[in-house]
C-alpha cells in the first residue's frame, strides 16, 4: 500500500511513527505486505539562524523517525548539549529566543553546505534521511517544496501599526501569544511543489492528515501551488486526524492560528478547511460527531485521540488505517 | 612605548603572551607605563571549512591571549568537547582530517556570519578580540591583510605531476610529511594590508618577530605587498627569535618549508630571509653566534629560547626587549 502523509512538526512525527508501528500489523493489506510511507514535510517554519538553513519540521520528522529525537521535548536531539549554543551568547551572535543544540547544529550546518553546493532541499533531506534509516523502514520523506518559503505573522507593533515576524519568533519567543491578524507565507505563491509531492498524493492508495496544525503546517502544504488539487483529484481516501480536542490543541497553539481565519476552534471547524478533500476525519471522543457541524458526505468517528505514548499513536495511526480502508472499500464498491 | 608583533600561530601567540607578562615589569618605559602591543596575525592558513571561514592562526592568538587555549596543545579551546564535529562525521560531511571543536566552531560561525554581512576580517577580528578582553591588555589584534589568501603547498602526485594541497591539508592531515616543491600563496600579489597594518610597523617604537614560521607564518606576512618596505623603512628596531635550536624547530615543521626555499635549516639560514631590516636577532645557546655567519651589522644574542612554561616566555621576550632597547639607544645615539 502506497501511504501519503502531509506533516507538521511534534504531532506530525509522532503520529507517522504510530504509523510505521501499525503497518506490519495491519494484515489487511493483499499485497506482499510492505507498505511504502511518503511523508510531505512542512517548510513555512524554516528559517536561516546565524547564517545556517534550519528546517525544523523536517528535523522533527527525521529524529522522531530515527529514533534520535528528544522525547520529552518533541523535538531536537535526545543528550543534546548547547557548547555551540554558550558561545554564541558569548560573542553575542544570533537570537537568544532560539537555542541550537550541538548536534542539530551539524544538521544545518550540513543542510546549509550542501545547499550552497547547489543541492535542493529535496536532496539534502534525502542524505539526511539516509542518515536516520528512513528508508529502511519504507519512509520517503519530502519537503512540500524546494523553494524557499517562511511564514510569518502579522501582529500589533507598538505604535499602533502593524508588523510582520518570522514564524518562528511569533511561536518560539512569543508562545503564539501576540495576537495574530493574519499569516503570510513569502514564497509561497511563487512556489512549486517538490518533485514526487504532487505524484504521491495522486498516486496514493491512502492519503493521511495526522492532529498536525491545519493553519500554519498543514495549512501552508495545502497553499503549495498544485496540492490542494491533488489531493481534490487523487482517488485516494483521504483521512484526517483533528488537532483539537474538545476544542483544544494538545498541544501547539492551533487555536491562536485559527482565531484569525474565523474559523471556529473546534474538530468540525478544522473539518470544514479541509472540506473539499476530506473523506474520514477522527475526532476525540469529547467531540460528539452527532452535534456538530460537519461537512456534508464527511465519514467522522470518534476515538480517544491523545498520544500518550508511541503504542497510543500507533493505536490511533491504526484507527486512521482503518477508517481509510473502509473508505477504499466503498470507493471500489462504487467503481 | 609601541610595539608591533608579526606573528603566526602557537609559537608567536605564546612569545606575545611572555611579551605582555615582561611589560609591566620592564620598568624603562619613561612613559606613563602602560605598552601598546598591535599583533599582525598571519593569515595564509585560513581555510573554509564546511562553509565556514576559520583563521587558525588568529584563533589561536584570540584563544591564547583571551586565557581560553588548550593550553598542552597549544591551539584551540581548552576543554573542548567534538558534538558536533561527531554528527557531521556522521553524515559525511568535511574532511576527517580537520575536527573543529564546538566552542572553537562557534567563532568561525560568527566570523562567517559577520563577513557575509559585509565586515571586513579586520572588524570581525576586532569584534572577537573584544569577546577576549584584548584591549584591556593594550593589545590589539591585526589580520595582516583583509583580502582572502590562502597557502597552498605543491607536492608530487600520483602520476608523475605536482598537486597543489590546501597548507592546512599539507600540515594537518600529512604532517608535512611529503616533500614541498614550493609555496604559492592565492591571492598574495593583489591582496592590500590591512588597515593600520603598515602604520603599526612604520609607527612603531620595536618591532618584534617570534620564534614563528620564517616561510608560511611570518614570510605570508612579509609577502604581503608594503609590509617589506615599511619593515625597511621604520625608524624601530626590529628584534627576532630564530625559530631554529640546534638547527631543529621546537615545534611545527620550519625545517620542511625553509628547505624547498634553499635555505639552510639553521638560525643564520632564517636570519638571511629577514636580512634587509631585522637588527637584532635571539638565538639559542646551542647557536655559536661567532661561528654562524648571520648577515652583517646584525645584533645577535644568545640565550635559552625553550618557552617551557608562560615564565620561560616571559624571559625570553624580556630579552627581546632588552635587545630592543638596547637597539633604540644606539639608533637614538646615532640620530
Amino acid at each position: 500500500m502506497q501511504i501519503t502523509v502531509l506533516a507538521g512538526g511534534v504531532g506530525g512525527a509522532r503520529f507517522t511513527r504510530g504509523l510505521l508501528a501499525a503497518l506490519p500489523h495491519d494484515g489487511h493489506d493483499g499485497s506482499d505486505g510492505r507498505s511504502q510511507v511518503t511523508v510531505v514535510g512542512n517548510t513555512g517554519d524554516d528559517i536561516t539562524l546565524v547564517g545556517l538553513r534550519v528546517c525544523p519540521d523536517l528535523d522533527t520528522l527525521l529524529y522522531t523517525l530515527g529514533g534520535a529525537v528528544d522525547e520529552a521535548q518533541g523535538w531536537g536531539r535526545a543528550d543534546e548539549t548547547t557548547e555551540v549554543a554558550g558561545e554564541l551568547a558569548a560573542l553575542g551572535v544570533g537570537p537568544e529566543w532560539f537555542t541550537l543544540g550541538d548536534r542539530d547544529l551539524a544538521t544545518h550546518l550540513a543542510r546549509t553546505r550542501w545547499l550552497a553546493q547547489g543541492l535542493t532541499l529535496s536532496q539534502v533531506t534525502e542524505r539526511l534521511a539516509a542518515r536516520w534509516g528512513l528508508p529502511q523502514q519504507g519512509v520517503r520523506l519530502l519537503p512540500a517544496t524546494d523553494t524557499p518559503i517562511e511564514t510569518h505573522v502579522v501582529v500589533d507593533d507598538d505604535e499602533g501599526g502593524e508588523q510582520a515576524l518570522h514564524f518562528q519568533e511569533w511561536w518560539v519567543r512569543h508562545h503564539a501569544a501576540l495576537p495574530a491578524h493574519r499569516f503570510t507565507v513569502a514564497g509561497l505563491a511563487q512556489a512549486s511543489a517538490a518533485p514526487q509531492v504532487l505524484d504521491a498524493i495522486r498516486s496514493a492508495d491512502l492519503v493521511l492528515l495526522p492532529p498536525s496544525n491545519p493553519v500554519v503546517s498543514i495549512g501552508i502544504i495545502l497553499g503549495v501551488p498544485g496540492v490542494r488539487e491533488a489531493l481534490r483529484g487523487t482517488r485516494a481516501p483521504v483521512v484526517g486526524v483533528s488537532p483539537l480536542l474538545g476544542g483544544r490543541p494538545v498541544r501547539g497553539h492551533a487555536d491562536a492560528c485559527l482565531r484569525p481565519l474565523g474559523v471556529e476552534v473546534s474538530a468540525a471547524g478544522v473539518a470544514g478547511l479541509y472540506a473539499d478533500f476530506l473523506d474520514g476525519w477522527l475526532v476525540d471522543t469529547a467531540d460528539d460527531p452527532a452535534t456538530a457541524d460537519y461537512p456534508s458526505g464527511l465519514r467522522v468517528r470518534s476515538l480517544d485521540l491523545l498520544m500518550r505514548d508511541q503504542e497510543g499513536a500507533a493505536r490511533l495511526a491504526g484507527a486512521a488505517l482503518e477508517l481509510g480502508r473502509e473508505l477504499l472499500g466503498a470507493t471500489a464498491g462504487r467503481g
